[in-house]
């Protein structure tokens, strides 16, 4: 089984926890109340950052030419395009400038920034790592086939973000990228890089759970 | 003197004849020849990769989420729109594969790359030493107000990619914020990251030089 499945099938409770969350079934439903919402966005936001940072290390890290680029083209994408999302939300959401620049920050956005920055000073497959949990963790509750998005453009553009034939190709390149430096690595390094797949997984349930609090 | 301009002046020599070399010339005259233009091309392609990894730790090392964002946009430019320049250029110039993939290296090549991987491994503001050269230094010699671009694609398109005003911005960018981290630096520090910043310059007129060996 390559190491993407073993991960995938070994976090299960968390993983279908996260996917299955109240949260997500209220964005859906279109019943997500707008102060869950708010709270999550700008929890969400504090780590856009480390995550464009993550990004730029995998694609320092990178072993080879071809994922380098494809890397460095989805990263143009995330500070391109889809850069002004968190603002115009704000903007619409009424979010106060204290909360976009410096809100008070929720354990697991804590333990997010420090996971990414954790990741992105060790190696490629630590990065491919929590790189591959945030995208594919997000596409699997972004996608729900036959279901409606929320009227909401907030909260559509919010599944759209992680979901679609662009971002799927994008999340099975993660996931074979990850699977091929996964066959390279010794025991010991596979546990380490699991590790962190692990935390990734357990932050994404309690960053959730924490919208509520 | 801002940082940026002390090194600016201290690689006079060195710059101006980069700046003023018969490849620059020739290129802009439309009589490069055809066999100078391919080595020459055939070189560059091979620090390519290292260039997209040296943005890359940019991206992961920059010290604030703006500048991060800036340069993160640039890589996508660089390994989307315009990562196909090399292929089309070694299509029309009948470039076989082995010189495509795994050429001689001429010694400043194997220079860049050395620099490249030196500077990406290192910190913030030698990473920026290296980018800012490799880029101020094509648009300097790409930019020649009032004179008639060369009518040959391949050759007009090399100057089109180092300059005209999205270009210029990129180069701003990158003059201001190497000199913003540049005021930050220890002496010690100073001087390593301005050693760089020689060792690059001295390279790209090699680096032309080499093209008529």
């Amino acid at each position: 089984m390559s190491l993407s499945a073993q991960l995938r099938e070994a976090t299960a409770p968390a993983w279908d926890a996260a996917v299955g969350h109240r949260f997500v079934d209220e964005l859906w439903a279109g019943s997500l109340p707008r102060e869950v919402l708010t709270r999550y966005l700008v929890q969400d936001h504090q780590f856009v950052d480390g995550f464009v940072a993550l990004m730029g290390a995998a694609v320092a890290g990178a072993d080879h030419a071809a994922p380098r680029v494809r890397l460095a083209r989805q990263l143009g994408l995330v500070a391109g395009p889809e850069n002004d999302f968190f603002t115009r939300s704000f903007d619409t959401l009424d979010v106060p400038g204290t909360d976009r620049a410096a809100p008070t920050l929720f354990p697991p956005t804590v333990g997010f920034r420090d996971l990414m920055n954790e990741a992105s000073a060790a190696q490629y497959p630590d990065a491919l790592a929590v790189l591959l949990v945030a995208e594919w963790l997000y596409l699997d509750w972004a996608t729900r086939p036959g279901t409606d998005v929320p009227a909401d453009p907030i909260r559509a553009e919010w599944i759209a973000l992680h979901s679609g034939a662009e971002f799927e190709a994008w999340v099975d390149f993660l996931r074979d990228e990850f699977d091929r430096v996964g066959e390279t690595l010794t025991p010991r390094r596979r546990d380490e890089v699991g590790a962190l797949f692990v935390r990734a997984v357990d932050l994404e349930l309690t960053f959730f759970d924490a919208a509520y609090a």
